[in-house]
């Protein structure tokens, strides 16, 4: 049974994907933020790859029912309604809402319209739903970090470890793991303890701790707090029941 | 102080490096191959970005004097002198000679002309001669990972990480570490004893024990075997002396 997994985004084309169950990993912060947003009663998630192509599909969208999400530099994008902190995304301001959805690094590999059997939307708040799913299916998974800006980040790939040690532990089968899958493992075997220690150290974490948003590092530490199991299909991502 | 390591070569662009002393790894198998080179007496390495930039450069160069040498998947280039075999690189066949060179990662990056104040040729062969340059001088370096065809490999990543560990070690120095280098750290920390190991069950070093390069595995794997420092300058890698 193959287990791969990529660090970087550039590290794939459509081809690695085309067919195969993909779990898209991108902590900080817009599948975190997918994941509340879909607890909190958001109907549906429309993930755009720019600010850009998010405007442009909001002005064909019903106003009073579909809220325009996304940041910039960690920063809501001017004139949107929210921007990429999980604290943003209550039952009062998301129930029943259509979400357009423009993050920097997690809806761009969203958007991208591949030809995947599945894609799952995962981060620690949502990792054992992603587990449960894979593991008894005898599925053979991609599992793609984001990054940050094209770069290697750490809380992705302490993730990708984590999902990938818990399906290992869940099967009996003899995986046979990628370069970067090996590595993933070996990254949450040495830091999985300290999940709140791996996303506000690392160099997106910190940079978010500078515009001030220390609580969201919190939120985005909390493993399987959000039972939500966030599956993008059709450009559309919803709770999958 | 910063220390900078990024896993795959997409990660970094010219302004990421420029001014900078940069490390390029590529462990199977060109730096390894070029430090033999040098170590049996070749005069200069030309690294070429494509088989087709190296023909034409050999083209304009004394015939005599030089040699035409490179690999795609592994396998020497039809009508080349050498493919990329440490093995192939003995006195009798490069003593002074000019090696134009193409391998499919490794010269591709120090082929790209970047503004780097310094560029040093490392795999595991020289990793102690590259981390005696670095030590002393206080310098902050960005250590490059070649990889397999842009993907994330375990062997460079390993290597890495061995020069990043023993930079720390070497000075008392209070290292800034990105999360490349943390990772590579943590990679090397975890199987720096058994680097047979990692590179034998690396994706790369898995295929090239299909081709039949068993005992380049070997030639790869020997720490500090070929004391020489590879210094790439102006298009030309050197012996530093």
């Amino acid at each position: 049974m193959k287990l791969d997994c990529y660090l970087v985004p550039s590290e794939v084309t459509e081809a690695t994907l085309k067919g195969r169950v993909v779990v898209i990993i991108d902590v900080l912060r817009s599948c975190t933020t997918i994941a509340y947003a879909l607890l909190n009663g958001a109907e549906k998630i429309i993930p755009a790859g720019t600010v850009e192509a998010a405007t442009k599909l909001m002005s064909s969208l019903d106003r009073a029912s579909t809220l325009l999400c996304g940041e910039r530099d960690g920063k809501k994008v001017s004139g949107f309604d929210l921007g990429n902190s999980p604290l943003e995304y209550t039952r009062e301001a998301v129930a029943a809402k259509t979400l357009v959805f423009a993050s920097t690094n997690g809806t761009k590999l969203m958007s991208r319209g591949i030809k995947a059997e599945e894609q799952l939307v995962c981060s620690f708040v949502n990792v054992g739903q992603v587990i449960a799913r894979l593991g008894p299916e005898g599925i053979e998974p991609v599992i793609l970090c984001s990054g940050t800006s094209g770069r290697f980040s750490m809380e992705d790939s302490v993730c990708a470890g984590m999902v990938a040690h818990g399906l290992i532990q869940a099967s009996a089968n003899a995986w046979e793991l990628n370069d970067g899958a090996k590595a993933a493992v070996a990254l949450y075997e040495k830091w999985g303890n300290d999940i709140y220690g791996v996303v506000s150290g690392s160099s997106h974490g910190k940079y978010l701790l500078e515009l001030g948003f220390g609580l969201d590092l919190e939120v985005c530490s909390r493993v399987d707090s959000v039972p939500v199991l966030c599956v993008l299909r059709e450009g559309r991502i919803t709770v999958s029941r």
